[in-house]
């Protein structure tokens, strides 16, 4: 789709200074924008940018003087970066798939689902007996929705995910590619011969409104109740959330994290990458945790940072990991006090043997 | 399905204190009973809940007397938990999709294929050339079996599982979605250039009888030869087993460890999450390792506990650990006895210039 | 398959000592060859296996003699270790899917797709809007293809990939099962009330050619412009590669190790298993990071080992570790130290005392 500088300033409530009819399709960097290109000047670093880019509009701050010859439409708004945000926002659901809607064939649709108005079905998706699915949900292709499962509106499941029986899923939760919901959680109880009997798993998982999933996480259903990822969580790729645990509203947790049975992670919470949560925790509000840190106990005050493994505090964390690289030194250090009082003590003995000869 | 509290009693045979014709239509947690839950009481801790649960049925052992008035029928057994572990068994049994049969359409078999009695292969799923199924296995939806598989009997493979080809997959396996089995190993030369060359992997994975692979989990096929899961190992989510890997049986391996190219792992081996273990190692039979430790040596002595990246005993590890975190003060110890010396070494040479001086 | 001595010598330019018409079936490892099995014979080590092995045929250097009977065919070539790969890649392409062609029903292929010759399209698979796809190209079953994607010639999409829109790959791309190409980059904008606000991922994903990725990874598109896969890259199982980070070229990434946003890759680098690498960096060239390290920090130097989290030099890291492990002993030292200092400054007092009584 094309639009004119003069659509997108009108749609942003910005003015124009150049040609108000340059034609824009596809929005990029300022570095790489190119004929046809709508970009943004927010940050002062990039304005040199500004001046060698062949994009055709540039949106700029009110105030912006440009220092040299600009060959884009400029359009100045109060906030160059929300305004663009708004115009990614409007770009994106325009390009997505998100406007489909309509059932693809073939699909497998068991006849006791209930659907909402304007849901998409696309082909070789599956959903299973006794599924409610809200309005305007997209299932793209490929998705698994399980018998009893309930679904709310304005959902976006993309390709692959699969979802086992008894979910329970808000509005506008975005659920990206080959992401799991449900599957059993990891309980076995060993036997007296050493091997291993399954506890069933007949809990189930709950995520609320507003929470965004990325690809390849794996979510397990509750031995018994639920497994809970509250409202507004964002959970990146490839993350393991075990079963019965339960993440706080608002709590975002990056990469290939993985969060221990029956943990309960407080609300507004920051996990980073790679990070390690033992069992049957609880963690404080705020809490904050630095990548590749592993946590096993429980905290109690709030907004604290905690890295490494095992956490600490991030100040003492960081105290202490500056010494970890000097332990060579430090060591030599020892080494050259041990032999420095070896000699004190031949010197002292000497001169105590002097002074009591003397005596 | 709603049963009475006479017919669980004699399904587990207690003896009824209440009333015999409670009805009971699902299992859960004693703190969040209704009417129509069935629910136990084990464990001591958890008496209060009695008095105020609305569950219609719970399970308690033999001699439990209340000490306050109880509402819901009580069902009085030996071992509590062991009945109630009877009872989620059933439960599961009867609610899951494990008593499905037949064959959905659409989906892919390939004329060559050999099914068993009882089998159930759901829509969207392909059968590829070959391929031979045993009795009462359950093929879920959107599941792929590469040609010249040989999969046993009373399997249960969830939705999106992927089994490439010439996999030997042994009876009662529990596979959840998403997982995949015999992916080519990571296999390239290096060449002159800088350049890879891949290394074909022609080898397959073999799984043994009795395993559960939780979901997300990639299990490479061996270069050569087949990559091992023994008999009865219990693998989680999200977990890295690299080709020509063999994993003793009775293993219990957490989600996102990773173990690398030909290692070993000895029989009732117990790993924990996000461990990493290097490649060509063998470890021994009942070896523990803890979460986010990193072992990169081989081990002998059975049944021992390994802990940190590098690996080390676990008492070792919890003792250096201790001090990591003191490091600052130690550091600060060691510059404190420096300046002691210092100061005695000033003391040792006044007193000893006094001593000439005095001679 | 079946094969005489007389023809794989011919294929690999060797001479035969033994039965020329012995025939084979299939290749195996020389410690488990059997009846129609091809083994080689390169490492010395394995000498021993070759006098009691039932392979039909054995390929071995040149100059070998054996120092006892054997019943094998021999075939002697100047290098048995790459004339056995060339046989395993001619078996690899026998072997495989990749002979497949044409489309399987049912499948779903948008009306202006655009697809080369010979090309293979599985049951279950999904190609969407405006695709292109090149000559040779198999794409399994379960695969997705969104719209607007351009795939290469000679590509392989194992079963349950998922390919975004807008995603560029090159040629000879092989990509295993259920791993996700092009999922929405982890982008959320802070709100004053501890809420986070999506940041819509507009970009794509380009994976250069000659490029393999191995199962359930998760590659995220960019937030504008591009993520990158370099030409030759090989990425394992299990990898989060954040959006616009650019993977150089040639570069070899193990089993779940993740890169975070923005980061850039030199070329040729050797990235280890379980390895965190944080946003915004840049790696030089040749850069070597050992399992399980995390980097948080810009490196310039090429061809250098990091090790340890945080990371340091490999030599560093490596006498760092080992006194970390002394760590108890060294706080016994300090103790030791602090203890005869104690003694040492009572004696010099003492003398002191004596020498000041004394004069």
């Amino acid at each position: 789709m094309q639009f004119t500088a003069k659509q997108i300033s009108e749609f942003i409530n910005g003015t124009i200074e150049g040609d108000a009819d340059a034609k824009v399709e596809e929005l990029s960097k300022i570095e790489s924008g190119q004929a046809g290109s709508l970009c943004f000047l927010s940050n002062p670093k990039y304005e040199n940018y500004l001046y060698s880019t062949n994009a055709s509009v540039v949106i700029v701050g009110q105030d912006f003087v440009p220092s040299e010859p600009v060959k884009s439409t400029l359009i100045k708004v109060a906030d160059p970066y929300s305004a663009f945000s708004v115009l990614l926002e409007k770009y994106n659901e325009v390009n997505q798939m998100n406007t489909q809607s309509g059932i693809e064939q073939p699909c497998f649709i068991h006849p006791s689902v209930k659907m909402g108005s304007n849901v998409f079905i696309a082909a070789f998706s599956y959903i299973a007996e006794n599924v409610v699915i809200g309005d305007n949900t997209k299932v793209m292709a490929q998705v698994y929705i399980g018998p009893d499962s309930k679904i709310g509106n304005n959902c976006v499941f993309f390709p692959g995910v699969k979802i086992y029986n008894k979910s329970l899923i808000g509005d506008r939760v975005m659920i990206h590619s080959n992401t799991v919901i449900g599957s059993d959680g990891f309980g076995f109880a060993p036997q007296k011969d050493g091997t291993y009997s399954k506890i069933a798993q007949i809990g189930n998982v709950v995520v609320e409104d507003d929470v965004e999933i990325g690809s390849n996480t794996s979510i397990d259903r509750a031995t018994m109740g639920s497994t809970f990822i509250r409202k507004g969580v964002k959970l990146d790729n490839l993350i393991q959330i075990a079963h019965n645990v339960d993440v706080g509203e608002h709590s975002v947790v990056a990469a290939q994290t993985g969060i221990s049975g029956s943990t309960k992670l407080g609300e507004k919470s920051v996990i980073g990458g790679q990070v390690g949560i033992a069992g049957h925790l609880s963690l404080a509000k705020g809490t904050q945790i630095g990548a590749q840190a592993g946590i096993n106990f429980n905290t109690s005050e709030e907004n604290k940072q905690w890295h490494g493994s095992p956490a600490q505090p991030l100040r003492d964390w960081m105290r202490a990991s500056v010494i970890f690289k000097q332990l060579p030194a430090v060591e030599k250090r020892i080494a050259f006090l041990e032999s420095t009082i070896k000699q004190l003590k031949a010197l002292i003995d000497q001169n105590s043997t002097i002074n009591n000869n003397e005596r």
